[in-house]
């Protein structure tokens, strides 16, 4: 049999055995991730690769036939990033998934890429040390998925984001070639920074197959404080003064529709009367005496409760609320999330806008996010069999990022592009400036088969 | 006249008028930065860029008549990076030297390229903000070229590189053409990530022509630690053992050669007989605390010498005391300074390494350096008018970088690769590495005319 006449699938199979899966019905919980409303097309085959070796084959097959290539990670994606394309390889991660080492001396975990986030993070807890980032999705995403998005988490106004917190990437090149990018020092100016380029690439330069985390001590203590208060613009009032005098590290705010959802699904009792929630956390020796100055803050800011507590369990009790808002909003309708960043200071107008477009388009917008670094989760709550109302849900979607625009602020915060953001790339970053990525991309992958139309 | 009779001089002179030079005398300032031992050649002409503008029209002709263009900031570089090649453009940003803008609400500072690193910090401090970074050279080195070698400072460790402090570049591209990249929010996942592929690329992608950079309060305290100690290994065992309890802004390094350097240019009385000194700050409103429990673990290490205080003009004359390492060792004879990073905890290897070398080749070298971080300069000093020992300093430089990268080390920690590394890269990041690292330059800048054959 002469080569020109293999297929893809049959050369697949042969390389790589029963790692290939090509029944549509199997392949159907690989077609999406957990975005709504962004278009799945249906793979030609599921790799689920089991080691470099598979990753290294399936990309030399892909490359050779010029099939398109989606990388996926556990599917938790909320841009539609990891959906498949129409004929092309989704090539799954999540069997790579060992955490290959953990160095103390060095404070460094070495992990393959579909490791859990959370169990990455409980792997160091085990050597007394903590894995910062902390998608809400942590117990659901792999570390592959967290890098090629740059997964925000609660901590990232004092600790970083996931891109602050990598040292090292090993990864597959379109045409089956490894490199290996970064430096095991805390400190490399060596060359261009490829490890940033492919951090938060969404799949489309390189397949990340190792990645080497720093990890830190975790901090002795921590310490909460929960307000009240009867405007979200008090609520960053309070946090813009709080960022003058203490370094929290999180600020999370709720609104007061998503107060209800939360208290409707949970019944934690919290504040309905509130315009806004806020919770803080403060960590480190000096937490209990940093969480009082914050909750000042709060009180002067206009809070009409205040609550600050030492007690662990309690703090992740009220975290806990802070991480279900999605779900519990999840239960009223579809759900339509955005992922808005602005500047810390620009947040009232952005809240303002929200409940300005909420009211006029006559829907309900419940918007949560992390306040200390400005990025806001406005979440569209709709009748998605009512095509009229659906219609109204996607042009106030449209209205809110236009207005993020306006206020200088980012498309994405941490959710990235995928396809779903793809029509707001060019008001965000510019013509020439995406000319740019795409050649950038181009410089990785010439044949443009990895992940194409999407992320840039 | 017809185009093609033009040439670049001409047409520079023509665009530009008296922001050309092309003397050779006047050019002469302008051939190299402070490396020593790097090659250098002479320009065609030297442009003094008043503003965009002139970036701009100088880039157009360059690229037109395919003219090599150095960018060249405060020319304070310590790899050779903005040596002139013969016949090029040195393009120098230092007039372009404008603070635009401190925004307090949104804690940035947009300024021009050509603005010194502590003219920044100093317009920011009117508004009680701290701008981080803070480069040895932080007098006479400007935020372009900071941000050009993603220079570090003293506070890395906990605050991490010039690059961890930019929110935004506007540069200009070979051809001209204008981008803006980043976004004026904490977090921004839009795209692939040229912010960071500008910092540290040494003028081989684009002319930064703004930056918009982060600023943070000013920490309401400081305190200061300076502990000696008879071997090196006992203080890097100190700075392991404070990692783990505490988290100072700095922990600098002196080893017995520089130690006695400074002593003879400064008269300070630093203890001689130590064979290192370790010189520690603490920020916040904990720091005296936090310094103490430093001092305490200088003293469980084996320091013979601990002291500690509050006193910030005394911590100040203790900083002083480091800062003028390089001068001090300058004054012995010729510098060959390197920049090597190692993991943390492979410091006491690296260090004696260095020991080692200098025994064998029977040179003095001084090495001091940021002990937080990983990153030493082991400073060879060497009589230059000795052809001899000017080899054997040589070679002794060449098996430092070796020793470095056996160790798991980066060849340069913040000083950048410039012709100076140029040798090491490739052993460096690897030969697939290196060709995608040029791939990206010529998506950047597909005629090759921005600094060729540097820093990649
Ligand atoms: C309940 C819930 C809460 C969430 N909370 C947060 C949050 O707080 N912060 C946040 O940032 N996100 C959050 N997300 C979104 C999502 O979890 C993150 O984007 C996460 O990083 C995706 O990881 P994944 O493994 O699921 O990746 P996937 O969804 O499988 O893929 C995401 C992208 O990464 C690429 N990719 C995956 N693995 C690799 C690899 N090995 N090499 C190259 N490319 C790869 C894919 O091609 C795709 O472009 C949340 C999602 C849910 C469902
Ligand atoms: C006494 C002394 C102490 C030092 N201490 C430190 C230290 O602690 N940490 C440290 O990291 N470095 C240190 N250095 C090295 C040097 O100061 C830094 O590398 C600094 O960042 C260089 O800035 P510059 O403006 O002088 O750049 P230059 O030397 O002029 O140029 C350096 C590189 O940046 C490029 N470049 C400059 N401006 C631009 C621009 N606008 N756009 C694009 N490219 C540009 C140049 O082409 C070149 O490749 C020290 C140097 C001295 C002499």
């Amino acid at each position: 049999m002469s080569l020109d006449v293999l297929t893809p699938v049959s050369e697949l199979t042969a390389a790589l055995g029963d790692a290939v899966v090509t029944e549509p019905d199997l392949m159907l919980a690989y077609r999406r991730d957990q975005s709504l409303l962004t278009a799945a097309g249906m793979p030609l085959a599921l790799v689920r690769a089991r080691d470099t070796d598979d990753v290294v084959a399936a990309l030399k097959i892909a490359h050779r036939h010029g099939v398109p290539v989606v990388t996926r990670g556990a599917g938790t994606g909320l841009a539609g990033a990891a959906n498949a394309l129409d004929g092309c390889i989704v090539l799954s991660m999540e069997k790579m998934n060992a955490v290959l080492d953990i160095d103390p001396a060095a404070r460094t975990a070495t992990v393959q890429p579909g490791v859990i986030n959370g169990d990455l993070a409980a792997a160091a807890a085990e050597h007394g040390l903590w894995y910062v980032p902390d998608p809400g999705s942590r117990a659901i995403s792999s570390i592959g998925g967290n890098l090629a998005t740059n997964a925000g988490g609660t901590c990232c106004a004092k600790y970083g984001v996931t891109g602050d917190h990598v040292t090292r990437i090993k990864a597959v090149l379109a045409d089956g070639r490894i490199i290996h990018t970064g430096a095991a020092t805390r400190k490399n100016v060596a060359g261009l920074n490829l490890t940033q380029l492919l951090v938060g690439s969404e799949g489309t330069l390189a397949v990340i197959v190792e990645a080497t985390m720093r990890l830190r001590v975790a901090p002795t203590a921590a310490a909460t404080v929960v307000a009240s208060f009867p405007e979200t613009a008090q609520a960053i009032e309070a946090v813009l003064a709080i960022r003058q005098v203490a370094e929290p590290c999180l600020a999370e705010l709720m609104d007061r529709t998503t107060i209800a959802a939360v208290n409707d699904m949970t019944h934690m009792g919290l504040d309905e009367s509130a315009g806004a929630l806020l919770l803080i956390q403060c960590d480190g020796r000096d937490s209990t005496a940093e969480a009082r100055i914050c909750a000042q803050a709060c009180a002067d800011a206009g809070a009409t409760e205040v609550y600050d507590t030492d007690d662990p369990v309690e703090g992740e009790a009220f975290m806990q609320a802070r991480r279900v808002a999605l779900t519990a909003l999840e239960r009223r309708g579809s759900t339509l999330l955005d992922d808005l960043s602005v500047p810390v200071h620009r947040l009232p107008e952005m809240l303002q806008a929200i409940e300005g477009i909420a009211a006029r388009y006559d829907l309900t917008i419940g918007t949560f996010g992390h306040a200390a670094d400005g990025n806001l989760h406005p979440t569209i709550v709709f009748d998605a069999s009512d095509s009229e109302q659906s219609a109204r849900a996607l042009q106030s979607f449209d209205e809110m990022v236009v207005e993020c625009l306006s206020l200088g602020g980012s498309i994405s915060g941490e959710h990235g592009i995928g396809v779903l953001k793809e029509p707001y790339m060019e008001a965000m970053v510019g013509a020439t400036e995406r000319e740019l990525m795409a050649r950038v991309k181009e410089a990785f992958d010439p044949t443009g088969i990895l992940n194409p139309g999407r992320g840039l």
